[in-house]
């Protein structure tokens, strides 16, 4: 249970680090949209291992493969299964940790709940499983790119333990250049000090952690279905449901915890003929709802829990023992892959959401185009 | 859409403040349980407004009655419709918001997706809604306290804006010790100083926020489903879903982010003969399951947006205005009563984990049992 | 579990015979819908017991009370709440099925399910659960005819026992035909004989059973979902979820096995410059989804269990007895009360696919419009 | 939408006839479950066309592939991810029939709502999809051998056209005995009949259909839940989403509409110290809840729409032609294949209401086991 994401955008993800294949079916995508495996396959070499000293070494090709549900570069409205391949699999690597568990990993919980261990450990709670949310993300982009052209959304590297990105303004940010550094953080001083102490912490056989900002420009007034299924309750729900994410916030976040109701809310202001807020300490949601301002939510990863020093832990068997990790292919710091990531949920729970929102719009467009978001941002 | 939450125990909320009466529909829950109009009221007792001069004046007696599901103090396996009666709604106090946007509030957003509004103003944005909310926890938590009665579940105000609760070991905490406490924090030195606060930036018609904290001692092994719907990424949404939250935590939180993997590992040890952890860091779930450690999360509350003083907004005509609320029936800060909210969602969110982890146990209880939580608990 | 229904139109329903009140909660409803308690009110008399003297002689006043998401008379876009309080619940009647179960009553399968016994015996297996239906089903009539203005949607009694309403032409069909008949039978004089035939049954404490024919005109093409929700499929279990329901047919139902294919493929033809069908075989629906022909099925009602002749049972204790129930307030034929009842679910079934069908139709009703049902229809 | 089955034992299919690959993710399976691909495969050898002169000469392998879910013979209690790659995909063969709606197929009825036309003509609404059913079914069937090893399901076929088997007695009926059979009959001298017909009517290019009966016996008592997803609703929907279902009965079915409510009930007596009924015109479900007597359902399949005789329809550019198929791999009739299909769907229905009635166990078995279902059976 629980692999199904979302309601008229429905996402079911399937597959373990060494099973035959991870994969994906997409229910409820729309008819006659553009859709070939190039279009899925960017976002997944974005994710990919590998990809630079910074990250995993593993040589992952995950080339996905569009099993159902288009035909001729055009979805036919129909379910889409993706499948991704695992190629490159070497149980053999994991057979040291099939007799203890590694400390704040799955590998416990996982066996205590289905009575059964998985060859890699901790059967779905390997970072592998988001090649299929990727792929899901990449499908949900597509419908947002249809029917919301304007819709911008970008994630980068905000911080790595204390290097920070600070003072930055995000108005005119542009994912090209997230993705053309590294680390996956804009300003290309600050992605030096990052990768400077990745390296160092790699070296050392630690491991750091960091938090991702993620950025919505564009959205559609109105998404969000109070009162369980707030816009900002799901995005919580999908950034919590990653792995090593020990926290959410949205617009303010803890911070608002330290001012007072006259400083905290937004004014509204008429910016060109439509309706905006001065400031954005909600985040671009309130009540649940969008309202077109940017969207504007921060995702704590924890340091990776894979490390190469001596650990203490005990065995299956219930002996405390003392442990090392041969050195293998592991993240230090996982934050640079997990931007594309940590987008594609958010495309996942916005198309859902744009999905869902069509019951309110059933009159036509018009009511709709009045409310489209202002032009100019705040965060 | 969006007001039905879980899987296996559905609760299915209705109610506006200004409509004829709010309610909750749960279906889901065993037959032959025990329950009784007082198991419920003594939960909403504790949520009413009017309690202390700290919250907000207005006499809301909020009775629940049982509609349906119980026959004999027994619960019929049937669906539990459970309805509170709007005794109090006064519709003409909120004539005046009716011409313009609330900063903050959920007035525009609700109007921009739905073309309508509300008599409140917001629709189903109020706390108002949180009536069905903790109507439905005293339900969930019938179920837990029969089949998991060891299990604990408590939640306290952590801080007021910049007055916190620090160093506290929450081992020996007690539901009792927060309850008589009008703030709801465990501590009488520093409850008096968040009082303080609190009665202070009420004369001043400011508001303020804080953090609730909530812990679950005692929790099954075994509850969450990767990989969407992880313990703490239910948790995260139940949260993000009240009014007024910004933000979300579990274990070390943000805090992680500071760290080396190294220090945040909780090394696994054997504690009575059954597996533990040395620290608590992961705050009770791994992998998105909980592994018997206290589950331990916080929860950001904005400054109520409902304030005192002047404010610049615009009108549902566009027109950019200056305004001042009269002063009425609002909580300067909604930390003490979002106490109990806090718990009955967690509540819910534990019942619906707990229902659906059964059928991972259908050969019987023994392995089950084996995973029972430790007995010395970290925080 | 199972006491909701759909999927964009979500019909959670609650409450027992004797309980202090059923209903229903409607989420899913557009905003801005005009509706009011008459709305509703209209088909619950429909429905109501006692209105002849071939049904129940209950007085059951069944008043629709809206309890949230409406105002001014429109529809909010939130939760619709709808409670029917249970005036004339009289237990007393029901102290003697108290000790037995009732042969091809729910009595015994819900005690065997619950373990525990409801006053009126069956839990929510009495046909007085169909008021929360008729309550749906009175709002999904409401977006329909909002939103598809054309539909004509009718049931009427095809056939009690052996008294059958042959060659009829349903083409001019109106609802005002079919309830002018307190049998519901569009002909008089099958009706006339119907109502004898009741009449009859009912003196000698028997029962009778028969069909109920549902119509469905100017249905929008395209409604249905491949290939667990088909419309036909859905349609199917709407019925069979009904009491007293032994089977369902669409067009030519088990008549199908008697012909061979080249009799009984529909041809399609132009119809006015639409496609259409020289025959209707097929029901209205062809792989699942609608046609444009009217949508036409048959449901099976057996003779009502509770007759007033000596039976064999056993107790709760595993006694074999005879018995015979005293003459109470009983329907010795539920067809006539049905009919309503049959429509009703039928209208919360196509509402729920109108709404789903709308991802199919992002870009624009160009397509849809196109494809509108033809003007011509078989049967 | 409409891809996904069940509640707690939830299916989901995709694929096309055309596309790479069909298949299934299960998810909701309890870990530790013995098994592997040979378990499957058995059963879609059953389905598979090709396999006697009477069903279509198509040779499909038809070879499933686990792709997750599974380790070392036994589930891991993720997501079972199933596949059956389409290796004798010939799209030309279907060149012709892009150009106009075959009649009674869903053509027409896929382009009117999806706008776009998949190779094969009918998107999912061929028959090739349901061996995603099958694949699901037979890990159903896993769950059912474990835990309710005396559970004995079957179908057969029961008529094709007028040919029928009459007064047979299922007492004794043996899965074994009816696959033994080309045309899945458990009578030789019917079989014979049904064959001989069968085989003239694929002479004459033309088409026959039947009635599959449904068999369950030893079927745990309680299972449904009320009031939507009662077992016959389920069934019922299960069975009319099946391709050219036209009817759906359960126990007395239509046949029930000419009896008299005392001829019709069902008195209970005790069968060996357990509560069971004389007759079983209930068709083993009351209430909508299973009751312990041999759950009997039938389900009517017209004749197959494709056949090879001359036949009017219309073009997509809506001009009225006369066509005629050239002769390929058809069924004749599709009988023999539905039984195994009938079977996966039952088996699939079961599996997902065995476990949700789990919440009514939860206080340990022996309430239920007192309700274990009787010894003595009736039809």
């Amino acid at each position: 249970m629980g692999n199904t994401w979302g309601h008229s955008f429905r996402v079911t993800s399937f597959g373990e680090s060494h099973s035959r294949a991870l994969g994906v079916v997409i229910d409820g995508c729309p008819p006659r949209l553009s859709l070939c495996e190039e279009d899925i396959q960017k976002f997944l070499d974005e994710r990919r291992p590998g990809q630079s000293d910074l990250v995993t070494a593993r040589k992952e090709t995950d080339r996905v493969i569009i099993l159902s549900g288009v035909e001729n570069g055009r979805t036919l409205g129909t379910p889409i299964g993706l499948m991704i391949e695992n190629e490159d699999a070497k149980p053999e690597e994991y057979s040291e940790i099939q007799k203890f568990f590694r400390p704040s990993h799955g590998d416990y919980t996982n066996f205590a709940k289905y009575g059964v261990r998985s060859a890699s450990g901790g059967g779905r709670s390997s970072v592998r499983e988001t090649v299929a949310r990727v792929a899901a993300g990449a499908v949900a982009r597509k419908i947002l790119e249809k029917f919301v052209p304007d819709l911008h959304l970008v994630a980068y590297v905000e911080s790595v333990k204390d290097v920070k990105l600070e003072n930055f303004d995000p108005s005119f940010l542009r994912r090209e250049n997230v993705y053309k550094s590294l680390v996956r953080c804009p300003s290309e001083e600050t992605a030096e000090k990052m990768m400077e102490l990745i390296r160092r912490v790699k070296l050392e056989g630690d491991s750091v952690g960091g938090v991702v900002r993620g950025l919505i420009l564009n959205c559609p007034i109105g998404l969000g279905e109070p009162v369980f299924d707030k816009l900002d309750a799901d995005l919580a729900k999908a950034m919590m449901s990653l792995q090593a994410v020990k926290g959410f916030e949205l617009g303010s976040g803890f911070q608002s915890t330290q001012m007072f109701g006259s400083e905290h809310n937004d004014p509204f202001v008429m910016k060109a003929s439509k309706v905006g807020t001065l400031s954005n300490r909600s985040g671009g949601i309130q009540g649940g709802i969008s309202n077109g301002e940017a969207i504007d939510f921060r995702v704590a990863f924890k340091p990776t829990s894979t490390i190469f020093k001596p650990q203490q832990t005990v065995t299956e068997d219930g002996e405390e023992i003392l442990f090392e990790m041969k050195r293998t292919r592991h993240d230090p710091c996982v934050l640079p892959r997990a931007v594309p990531i940590v987008e594609a949920m958010a495309y996942i729970t916005l198309a859902d959401h744009f999905l869902r929102h069509q019951r309110c719009l059933l009159e036509g467009k018009n009511f709709y185009e009045k409310q489209s978001s202002s032009s100019e941002l705040n965060f």
